[in-house]
């Protein structure tokens, strides 16, 4: 890796305020950046750390400019000129990731291991990484890149410009049973199939189940994070980011621009309108209509704290019946 | 795919009404089928989309039968007949999967890149897809597919007719460490075997670990989702179904046609009885002694309400007691 | 397996009371133990289970010495002296999974499939199970042993003494996006790395996200169990241990020592002291800066008790407002 800060400044569209000439090696943080790495300034908090860095340029809002002790790169917002830096410094640390049994026939690169079924699309510059599963008749657009050991089940679609994390199963059998005559289980099989947009990143060991007949869909631009489930039918809008861990039940629709955090459980069937925040570990068990932010879990408390309180709480109908409490009164 | 409706009709014993040589090439929601294609009504909800669809057939129960407008199935559970179709759909839809490099001596469907450990058993009709990982003395029943990059450790045994969906590890190292002098953990090496009956189906990425001395246990007609974690010694009686994302904890043990929702955590050394229905989300701590439907969750509230809330919640017992209230009074 | 009861009495450091050339071929519960196989007892809840045993010896406490009935070893602590003893049937009965394919120059054990990538360093005695995938610029330590379908991401190391379960993906990109100036996201790329220890366990399919600019850190002696996420720039003390289907998010940072329990949901950039024990499907949503036990969920009720109780959860805050209680009142 070796950018002259020119170079980073025309990548960044960022004003220079000192040797443009420097010559950038790598990325590191305020505090253990040296003369020929670049650092950002992520806001006031850090303001002390600025003073003290050692990095030999420093991407800084012009609010702050005047406290850097080193060249600055005088960007909007320096936490997106550090998400757009980073690809770059990705792209040269890691090119020689592709170096085993090449195949460079279409411009597809295949690592070893990988096994491609009947009737596969697969577009240009697309990398399938290690042991790769792709089953019959899936299409993957270009500039995708497909992670060690995913499994790409029969039919399923990939877009353009799309991450698939290591370890990935998409379209997998949803999860569908009913009771026959002798009270055993029949399962249902699922002919549906998964249709992922373009610029969608899926984390690691993530799950998403084929449709029962329709498809389960995820639209352009959704960043799922890792071990999250997605069920059959479910429908990711636009510009919805899902952190780690969370589930998300049969044939719920989630809207545009929302955030899902962590360990969220959704359940099946409902509806989720655009631009909802649902924050970590809460339980959605009913629509949301109206865009906000919503939680729902018990705050941690001491534990010798909580057994007292855990009693009280499965009985908070019985106390509001001996204190004559009704809930007109308190609507 | 191209059954006629009369074949259709054997294998769903339903009474057909209306030409029962048509032709169907597929099956579809009520709202997308066309002439071709069947469709099914699950309940009175559907009946406006009934009444607007194009299929060629609808698959009913009688009492709906005067509202179909095209050639109908009656049947006694449409949902049961629906569940049924769609497998003969899968197996003619799919049945290109079985492709490349098969090795069909012992009629054992062998896929590129398995890994088949020593003294091995698998019985005849079953698949193993791409990747899997077999070790020594494992047993697989007949007819059962093992999903691509499943990974099954020694010694465990897989019943007939069962699912393994891809990326599924079973018989993996229990979680036991014990303390040592010197305040380190010392490692408990689980001896026992992972031991899962007939008719069982396992989601993608799950993973069951196998037991301390005594075997974990899957019983009969198991149905399990995607990313589930089953730990050492756990038993699950027969015909019991869990969805995605669930934890059960060591040497807990799920009675017969059990029902548990997704994300439900389950503590360690409980016992849950036949019957038990838990709502996802919740978390099991304590025994379950007599069937019901159970629920422990904090409703979804705006994150402004709920930041109110809280504050009281974990102040219950002080609220009870300056309000002078006592558990024997509201009991 | 074969071993005098000499031999397992010198590696445990144990007295024995009886016949000490009794031959032991197997490790077997009080209730199944046959004549030539050794038992334990866990403490005074099994003495019943004790009197009627038929195991050739138990490992016991001089506490209960008395009660054998058959030859005793005599132990300070039955459970790590099972611990222990576990590990040597382990080898002794599992040893012939390294069967396929061993490639044993540099003592490296590589089975069928593993794919290793560029300036790769393992240390000796280190097996790597079927279809691994280790990545450019990976080392691994001594005595490790990484299972079937493991993959390590570029430039993460890996001490001594790991054991790294299957399908288990170190190194995954972080989840941080940042939103462009037409209202997308932006993905950073994450270009830091993960470091494990020593004697570090990792349970099946786990992920480990590699760092932003710094390093995820796992340190010596950590054990964490199946289905964990743990996010980028997360640091892990030493002989912390973390159960399953936990999920702990960026940038947090968890002390020496502590128990973390399944299904715990830990939010970002928090700390947690040393000897922190938190109990399972907790949400930790604060800094905990005292040693002791937390929690916080919701109790298991009837679905009908709780649909009551919930309605009045979301409104407590309401409650205390009617009743006019302040909460300096309480505190």
């Amino acid at each position: 890796m070796n950018l002259t800060l020119r170079k980073i400044s025309k990548i960044l569209n960022a004003k220079i305020q000192g040797d443009s000439n420097l010559r950038i090696t790598g990325i590191n943080t305020l505090k253990d950046a040296d003369l020929n790495e670049i650092s950002y300034l992520r806001g006031s908090k850090y303001l002390e750390a600025l003073s003290k860095t050692n990095a030999g340029a420093v991407i800084i809002t012009s609010e702050f400019e005047t406290y850097c002790p080193s060249t600055a790169l005088i960007v909007k917002d320096a936490s997106l000129a550090f998400a757009i830096i980073s690809q770059e410094f990705k792209l040269q640390t890691f090119s020689t990731k592709i170096s085993l049994n090449d195949d460079k026939a279409n411009e597809v690169f295949l690592k070893q291991g990988c096994f491609i079924g009947k009737n596969v699309q697969i577009g240009k510059n697309t990398i399938l990484e290690a042991n790769c599963v792709i089953e019959d008749n899936v299409s993957i657009g270009e500039n995708s890149r497909i992670g060690s050991n995913v499994i790409i089940q029969n039919s399923c679609k990939i877009g353009n410009n799309c991450i698939i994390s290591p370890g990935v199963v998409i379209g997998s059998e949803g999860f569908g049973n009913v009771i026959n005559n002798e009270k055993k289980w029949h399962t249902i099989s699922h002919l549906g199939s998964v249709h992922i947009g373009n610029n969608v990143n899926i984390g690691a060991n993530t799950t998403i189940d084929r449709g029962t007949i329709n498809n389960t869909e995820i639209h352009n631009g959704v960043k799922i994070d890792n071990l999250v489930h997605i069920a059959h039918n479910v429908i990711i809008g636009e510009d919805t980011a899902i952190a780690a861990k969370t589930g998300i039940a049969g044939t719920t629709t989630i809207g545009k621009r929302c955030m899902i955090g962590g360990m969220v459980g959704i359940v099946g069937h409902l509806t989720i309108c655009d631009d909802v925040i649902i924050n970590a570990t809460s339980t959605v068990n009913r629509n949301v209509i109206k865009s906000g932010t919503y939680t729902g879990f018990v705050p941690l408390m001491l534990h010798s704290e909580w057994k007292k309180v855990g009693i009280w709480l499965t009985k908070l109908d019985k106390i509001a019946t001996l204190l004559k409490i009704k809930l007109k009164n308190i609507k």
